[in-house]
């Protein structure tokens, strides 16, 4: 994409009322735009990272045989109340509203409840069994306070998914597939090395449940760290009993500030036995459903990884998730600059390179403090000095210098193959 | 994918309080699931019919260089109160609810204002202009009445697109060219045929505005169609000025019912002025922005799609929108069967060929109802007939009948290219 037609400019002065690093840095980027506390729209850069991030997500729950549908934002009260669920004493980030003949209807904050209604239709059998489907879906929450920019959101993206299985034993099996196909995820995305699987705690059914919780400086949790066994606990089980049932020392704890980028809840047959969700076992026997839900906030992702890796002069992305790969400026307009610049945007977009195209009438510094801000990997500058001597200047976004290198070098850097 | 592996069955049953043809059909097919009235979640066959229709209207919205983005569904009362239209006698769709703190919050029924106000941050100049974004968002919309299945919902994914002009000039231009941009998607959805620019009544800045309506015997609508001009207008614009306006007699004019699939805007320099939206233009003076509103319901498309091709045996997709290409039908489990349709299954999906592989235990009366009810374009089926005698048997879903056909012949036809 080229610069000079991209509708989003960068600006240089900090948002007024936005105390968090995530959200001042991606609104002085151009990625999001406020539209009120723990609002935000998406613009075409935001929106590629977010969809970068999907991508990964998709990739990862359809390698464990989850089926991709979209649930709904409007929720009937009926549903809800099956299980308790819709009084706002039991949850309190439910938003409200009405039809036009006064019948109730909720935001979804979750699908736990609309889910096993839909499923019910088509699961009958240990044969159906088990099943799991997943969504990215927009989730309104009528949080109290929304101050940590896109990591905590009373509009967001998550994706949600939810496992359906016969026994204790289908469920831990598929459970545990979970486990590794989150922790793929944060890998690629650039975190894997700073987040952790965190006991957290369960249900009736199980005494743990899971929190993938990221170390993060500005993130809302408090999280005990065992590095030695690369495990965490969260606050609320961090008691004799867990400790001794983790094989864990208090004292081995390190306690950090964290983020929460992933849950995993096993809710049993809590939820089956209350909405009467049964199945057919091989014996002919009615059985109770087994329900795992299982949390990945898309736009928290982003959020985190923008507030982790950031540094003075602006954001860094990770290349999985950045919205290009990388900025060309071209300084100046001299005709050899232009054609040798339109040349290599031209190569790298027919190599499926993203690239943030500088072709702006703007000054040197100026193109230089956008690099930097935006966070592209890399900075690819063509200028009458490096036309004359026949090389290109690169640098990595996380590079102290730039470097002189040919046109060969280039081209295995950047993974030009046309 | 195997359907073995689908969670989703289809049901011979019409499902009951459900009127419309397009729901009931869609229903059956698991297409998709009725939350209540006027409100669906799709599942994995049904979101793949709306990615198809996606797909096509974003390649035509990026080549009128529109910028994808995405707003969001919570809307502040203020910025509406700009314009007058948070008032629920001005709009009476709307739902509305409250934040923790008593504020007044919308959901969003269109996005107008909230355009306008994130575009401020960045247009300023006649430099700026034209420029044109886009979104693919979940609407809600308070609509006293929802009989018409997905063609109308409370809840619908909407493709909505902005423009911003300097002058009614550009304005004129910039929607010509998405007239052209909105005719191409009809015709790639398959629609086009059945589809007429229709004037309908302007604004304040423009005699008339457009909206295409594809003919459809279930449509809520009424238009009154010229089909020698290959133009209709409807109801509202009846009247002796627009017929002496666009050169046609009221008797040459047939009354057909139809669906509005896409409708677009002049607001003129209306909203701009009501929220002070100005620009510098190339003399240096301050003037209005204009605004121009593109709207195309991804929902409805797909609604009209399955109501106007469905014949009495089920769903008939378009190959374009279709979930899958093909459908295998394996009849029996003998080891040659299975090697076969196993072979051919894998060779469709290595050339990109969308597949549904009937490879379950069932008989092949059952697998000829859900591959019409499903309404895929092709089924293939593989027997121990075909097997003996080295043939294939292919039936496009609109034939009557079932050809023999040879592997050569087989691969020509699917598009086999591995």
């Amino acid at each position: 994409m080229k610069l000079s037609q991209l509708f989003t400019k960068t600006s240089k002065n900090v948002p007024a009322g936005e105390t968090s690093r995530n959200a001042q840095l991606l609104i002085q980027a151009g990625y999001i735009h406020k539209e009120m506390a723990g609002v935000y729209s998406y613009l075409p850069l935001g929106l590629k990272v977010l969809e970068n991030i999907t991508r990964i997500v998709r990739q990862e729950m359809n390698a464990v045989e989850g089926q991709e549908l979209i649930m709904t934002n409007l929720q009937p009260r009926e549903i809800w109340e099956t299980t308790g669920r819709w009084d706002d004493k039991t949850v309190d980030v439910w938003f409200k509203t009405k039809l036009k003949d006064g019948a109730d209807v909720g935001l979804a904050w979750s699908h736990e409840e609309p889910i096993i209604e839909t499923m019910k239709q088509y699961v009958s059998s240990y044969k159906d069994l088990p099943v799991s489907v997943y969504q990215f879906q927009t989730k309104l929450r009528n949080e109290l306070r929304a101050k940590s920019g896109i990591m905590r959101g009373r509009e967001f993206v998550m994706k949600d998914m939810y496992s359906l299985t016969a026994d204790a034993a289908q469920h831990e099996a598929y459970y545990n597939s979970v486990i590794e196909a989150y922790k793929q995820v944060y890998d690629r995305v650039g975190l894997g090395q700073d987040t952790y699987v965190t006991f957290a705690s369960g249900g009736a059914f199980t005494q743990f449940s899971h929190e993938f919780q990221t170390l993060c400086e500005t993130g809302e949790d408090v999280i005990y760290l065992h590095r030695g066994k690369n495990i965490a606990i969260n606050e609320e089980v961090l008691n004799d009993d867990s400790l001794k049932e983790l094989g864990i020392q208090r004292d081995e704890l390190e306690e950090v500030k964290s983020s929460e980028v992933g849950n995993i809840f096993n809710f049993g047959t809590d939820k089956s036995e209350k909405m009467n969700f049964t199945f057919t076992n091989e014996a002919g026997e009615r059985k109770f459903i087994h329900l795992g839900s299982y949390g990945l906030g898309i736009t928290r992702v982003m959020g985190v990884v923008a507030e982790k890796f950031a540094d003075d002069k602006g954001l860094v992305w990770p290349e999985a998730v950045a919205p290009a790969k990388v900025y060309l400026a071209r300084l100046g307009d001299a005709e050899a600059v232009v054609k040798q610049a339109d040349e290599l945007y031209e190569r790298l977009t027919a190599s499926g390179v993203e690239v943030l195209y500088d072709d702006r009438d703007t000054r040197a510094g100026e193109k230089f403090a956008d690099a930097d801000l935006l966070g592209i990997p890399y900075r690819v500058v063509i200028s009458g000095k490096t036309v004359a001597v026949g090389n290109y200047e690169l640098k990595a976004r996380t590079a102290a210098e730039a470097r002189q290198v040919s046109l060969d070098e280039l081209t295995k850097a950047l993974g030009i193959t046309t």
